[in-house]
């Protein structure tokens, strides 16, 4: 499985589809090495501080947001049509009381620009290093945005990863 | 001048490459009617809370974050190639003691789902209606992005946009 560097604009619709169904993965590492991955249906892209930036968004209650908050960098995968059953797990457990990786015995592709790896299979790999982190404000949320999505509070962190590679698969690479 | 609607990640390469260079148009409208752009070289896009979003960021010091803190909705626009003068004057005067669009002419083009408008020959609009703010948090930047951007603190306000329509100048959608 051959990954090649793309423009971090290059597999954006791809991305952005794959983020609303079925979700793309997002793995974190703990200190000891320890990977966890949970499925996140939202995230934005683009430029901030003249960097290319992933902005995705965890709840504190997730044991992501302590791998987080404990200085794990992380990558964003987009899983091939085939990673469905991997969706279906990480979206399902906890990290806390499931060693995802081991339990599904999934491969890990090395980064190129962080220690966190991604997920082998995945057709797109964004290599991310946060540089800022802020936290919904729920004063500021419309009152549609906080019934539908925050009946028990636990408003989510804003992680601004500097985005350091992209990382296709090879031959699936979208050019456009 | 002819628009036509397109998917909010059809331009997302174009919109990004004009935020580097030579910026794009944000604009706002104060409760009187007075209208405001200033040029922004930052956003993210991407979907959050299951809406499209424009994020897009906005120091304290400017007049646009008055009229944004009114409750004003925006248009991002995308500027064609001979906007450039356009751009240099948006970029270098506040809107506090210059009325741009009367000063430059500008044509409005009505847009489909809020009240301001865009700048007619934009390439791509964007009509975005803020959902929720929150602010970056100076001890959660990093040193270097602190230094580089924010020597004399006027941190960010961050947007999130609802991007209610993407509407781009007929014959020049990209459609990637």
């Amino acid at each position: 499985m051959e990954y090649i560097d793309v423009p971090y604009t290059a597999c954006f619709k791809e991305t952005v589809a794959a983020l609303d169904e079925p979700g793309c993965l997002l793995v974190t590492q703990g200190n000891e090495g320890y990977l966890n991955a949970m499925v996140i249906g939202w995230g934005t892209i683009g430029a901030i501080w003249n960097k290319a930036i992933f902005i995705v968004m965890v709840r504190p209650s997730r044991f992501t947001y302590q791998l987080l908050e404990e200085g794990s960098a992380f990558t964003v995968c987009v899983p091939a049509p085939d990673m469905r059953p991997i969706i279906d797990v990480c979206g399902s457990k906890s990290g806390r009381s499931h060693d995802k990786f081991r339990e599904l015995n999934l491969s890990t592709v090395p980064s190129t620009q962080i220690s966190v790896p991604g997920i082998a299979g995945s057709s797109v790999i964004y290599e991310c290093q946060p540089v800022h982190f802020n936290d919904l404000q729920p004063e500021a949320l419309t009152a549609q945005i906080q019934e539908r999505f925050y009946p028990q509070g636990d408003f989510h962190r804003v992680y601004f990863g500097e985005i350091l590679a992209v990382r296709a698969l090879a031959g699936q690479a979208q050019q456009t």
